[in-house]
């Protein structure tokens, strides 16, 4: 079992909070990043001990910099500088030091000159039982490759001098590492993991302000991991994250969400390389859709959802034994209304409280999510009750897993006079048979976390994440959902924390069921009343301007409010109700052949429209 | 005089809320980008009836894309979208279309081709009375500069085909624009305008992302607005600004912030080229420094802050007449204590509630101020009282201009006992001789406001953005100061709006003191008692190991807490009070040389020690 390690770089905060944000997620050690030290008013053996009582090695001091291929001057200097620092490693009790390749405009292209200069310094430091990782920079003046980085240490040639792997600096420039498979394991100093998104952007800029946890962004790190594994190394597995975000959110859920990453990663490695010493944590059984969503609801947004859902051809099947929960049904989509919470200061309070997912087993699904960190609720359940497993979602929500039908959470419901078979009849009278996704606007801070979360927790695939322009400022998205596209969730957050002038703070969430024919179910609600959102009919002109419809299709379109998008797959339509309380609302949508997306090129109009409304409605607001 | 135009994509929120806010800036018309409009509920011709009645005329409709240069078939389906593009234009009041040059893959690099499409384009342009003003995109796949997209307009010889320049996508590939003054003048159908720090990044994301308004970045905008005036260009100056902050700030204040910039951009042209036909603010007279600074103080703060001044060598030498303001004084440094703040809720408030310019005309000042739309805030003053010139500032405290002596805002004051003259004993007991500069912490959503606001209103030289790495975040600093150095301030904000865990939201503001020998002056405070801020000694071993210091000195300095920076003109030395109240400290400065920084190197440190300290104080905070 590799030890698994952190940068204090990575967290917010003090040196202090960052230990004990480390400790308490569970890592093994530190990386200390010298700004963190130099900042804090513990010593250098106040910071030993304090890590000691943690449990926390101190694995690598980071970084020393411009130390090679410099003039003689500069070198001097360097060793200088270097003393101390080595001084201060002893008294840190930690024995290796990362030092980067030169990008001081002094450096010389010289390879037998860096490796005079860096044998030199291992010999300094083998004198103290100290030992130097050099890591190219991706940006590096002369050295910015993991194959010229190795010429160097193998020309110095000294035991003290080794190689310090960063994931990002080489798979920032390459998709292939498999060379470094072939390296001498021993001569492998230190593993630096990050991730990061697939950018267009300055190097140096993306790994400062860009990188990710890994399983949050677009690099194939198990496969990294495992060339540097096959190589033999056994050291330390160190994250080393430069995150605008993570920089200024709680120490403690970004320390937890980065031990997340490495449980994702090291299963994800061993699941390809078939390793057998890598422990793994219970599978994700196979999740099978969505069993329910749950709205918690206020004393006055209550009547409206209820309202709403009739209006929609919802029928009130059931209510809860000993809880104000309703249970409403149509087709496979289930909604509980669950009016628990009362908030006398937010009475118009709507939101996705919980949502539940049919798990082949769903005792492993929480088994596997506690493995993966995610909170195991407690839940108060009568004695007669079903014992839902129930776990903490990132946005402060809950996920339970459930098998409808054989766990007998239906039996915690007291039918109503129409009962849970419904009848052809009343099963699907406006046509919705189902929940086709939910949208879930993640907190600001906590947007990639989530992704990683559904990803390791439910073992759901992840997609890459797109952006849009909104009337409010730009909105990031991104879809996790099971293989067989039973299970959508889509994730959004806002680009930058919104402004305080932007209404609808926080951003509305929503369920979107699905139909064979939207046409007659977008008909049958208009005549039944329900609360459906006009779309602005220059929204009807420029999709004629952009695709073209026989006019007739068109002016159904716009008459009924439903939307369109394609790609290259099929085609998608989809319509919405207005905001019910305070943020929720539904979506009816319908894909045609292999369409995957969820029309977020309609987006921006469906908010203006939601604003347009509410203003209607509520002119102050 | 020219007309001022802003494009809707600039500004955060429905069309409508975008339409309010260029009307109420002052803006002469808009530019409708196509997305604002398909997302409205008001159809074009109430588009363009809400324009007319609020004094809007639409100068530009925005924009088409891929249109030239493409296979006949696609060209074919291309005019077919125009012509209903055309048909909107009509209703919408419009007569000018922007085409951006093709970025699609099938765009074929072919002069002759795009020139003839563009051609057929502009015939029915023509036929509606319409025209087609061509851009090259600075990423267009084959025209990609201005000259490129002039060749094509000048082959395809159209009346109604001309050029749209867009100073982003010329400035951000040269900083060389002076050909375009040989373009004949009404060949260039429309001018957008746009500032951008300089970035290493991607041209598209930085595009998209990080315009500013002019003044606000590195572009040099007034002589990119003579060459085009000295083609003789006479349309609109129309601001486009794709900013992710401005997106979801409050659209009226970005409005103003858009219209000062054009203030200030004409203005600055017209200082360059001597036109006198451009309409001037008063140029903004010589401002001499810093005459008070005025905190405002809850009543448990006012304590604190009155004990630490009197620990830091100042006296109390006057009494407001009419009001509870107390002024304290030390050598040229005048501090106001403002109690008519009594909020209960916040005892410990202690901010920057103004502060105070030396004018060498103060109400020249004030006209200046007030034509770069500042607002000229009322005072109640009681009628024997000066009359003191005052604005308001972006992040809410107020500026006053004055001329201490001669306008007699002392006079407001009774003297106490010592008086306004101070002795030789009593004028400077710990060396402070006057204020350096301000450090003023500004609001996320308006700290490019804040940098264009002094620069305009106050007339002060604005310096770049320079980013630093903090405990809770990444931190912005732009600095802006007179050309005698006698006033500075450094403006500060976070990158990303700080995380909820963060402590000290808002974020502290600090008065630095100058003195001419800090090692006295510090000895002198810790033997005064004040409460000075401890530095961590790691600091110092860092200090030590990066430049080397006398141990005398380094010892002296860890024992003061004298924290040290140098750049290539000099020196600075400088130590911190701890935090005072809710979110004040002092600072004091000596300045050895020509050094012109803030030593903010060492930032993180302070914040990290002001953390440390305040946790010792108030363990839960």
């Amino acid at each position: 079992m590799t030890a698994r390690s952190i940068a204090t770089v990575c967290l917010s905060g003090t040196l202090e909070d960052k230990l004990s944000a480390a400790a308490a997620a569970g890592f093994d050690g530190i990386e200390v990043f010298e700004n963190d030290l130099i900042a804090s008013p513990l010593s250098p053996s106040q910071v030993r001990r304090r890590c000691a009582d943690l449990g926390l090695s101190i694995d690598l001091y980071q970084p020393m910099r411009d130390i090679e291929a410099v003039p003689r001057q500069d070198f001097e200097a360097n060793l200088r500088r270097a003393a101390r620092k080595f001084d201060l490693m002893t008294e840190l009790g930690t024995d290796t030091v990362l030092v980067c390749s030169s990008v001081a405009p002094q450096a010389m292209d010289d390879d037998e000159l860096a490796a005079e200069q860096l044998r030199v310094l291992a010999g300094h430091a083998a004198d103290r039982g100290l030992r130097v990782a050099y890591e190219a920079l991706a940006w590096g003046r002369h050295v910015n490759t993991w194959e010229h980085s190795w010429r160097i240490v193998d020309i110095a040639d000294h035991p003290a001098l080794g190689l310090c792997l960063d994931s990002f600096h080489i798979l920032s420039r390459t998709d292939d590492a498999s060379g470094i498979a072939k390296l001498p394991g021993d001569r492998i100093f230190f593993l630096q993991l990050a991730d990061a998104p697939r950018l267009a952007m300055d190097v140096l800029q993306w790994s400062r302000h860009y990188r990710l946890f890994p399983g949050q962004g677009a690099f194939d790190l198990p496969a990294f991991l495992g060339h540097v594994l096959d190589a033999g190394y056994r050291g330390p597995l160190s994250l080393e994250v430069f995150n605008d975000v993570f920089r200024q959110a709680d120490p403690h859920r970004a320390a937890r969400d980065a031990m997340r990453s490495l449980l994702w990663l090291e299963e994800a490695h061993a699941l390809r390389s078939g390793r057998a010493e890598i422990a793994r944590p219970p599978a994700p059984p196979q999740l099978l859709g969505h069993a329910f969503t749950e709205l918690a609801v206020g004393g006055a947004a209550a009547g409206t959802i209820a309202e709403t859902l009739t209006a929609m051809g919802f029928t009130h099947t059931g209510t809860h034994r000993t809880k104000p929960v309703q249970l409403w049904q149509q087709g496979r989509a289930r909604i509980l209304l669950n009016g628990t919470i009362t908030d006398h200061h937010h009475p118009d309070l709507a939101e996705i409280g919980a949502f539940a997912v049919e798990s082949d087993d769903p005792g492993r699904s929480a088994a596997r999510a506690d493995a993966m960190l995610a909170p195991i609720l407690p839940r108060a359940h009568a004695p007669a009750e079903a014992d839902l497993a129930h776990i903490g979602a990132p946005d402060g929500s809950s996920i339970f897993f459930c098998r409808t039908g054989s766990d007998g959470w239906l039996g915690d419901f007291t039918p109503t006079r129409t009962g849970f078979e419904l009848t052809a009849e009343t099963h699907s009278p406006v046509g919705l048979t189902g929940i086709d996704h939910l949208g879930l606007a993640q907190p600001f801070d906590y947007f990639d976390e989530a992704a990683l979360f559904y990803r390791a927790a439910l073992g759901l695939d992840l997609e890459d994440e797109t952006q849009y322009a909104a009337p409010y400022g730009l909105v990031r998205d991104r879809t996790v959902r099971n293989d067989t596209e039973t299970l959508r969730i889509v994730l959004s957050s806002t680009l930058l924390r919104r402004g305080s002038w932007a209404p609808g703070v926080p951003d509305p969430q929503h369920v979107a069921f699905e139909t064979g024919d939207i046409f007659a179910t977008a008909t049958e609600l208009r005549r039944r009343g329900a609360p459906m959102l006009d779309i602005p009919a220059n929204y009807y002109a420029d999709l004629d301007a952009r695709i073209g419809f026989p006019a007739p299709e068109l002016g159904c379109m716009a008459a009924l409010g439903i939307m369109y998008d394609r790609d290259d797959h099929g085609e998608f339509y989809h319509l919405y109700t207005e905001l019910l309380g305070s943020r929720v609302f539904f979506e009816i949508v319908q894909r045609v052949g292999g369409y995957r997306g969820f029309g977020a090129v309609n987006a921006p109009v469906r908010m203006s429209a939601h604003r347009a409304r509410r203003l209607t409605l509520h002119p102050n607001s």
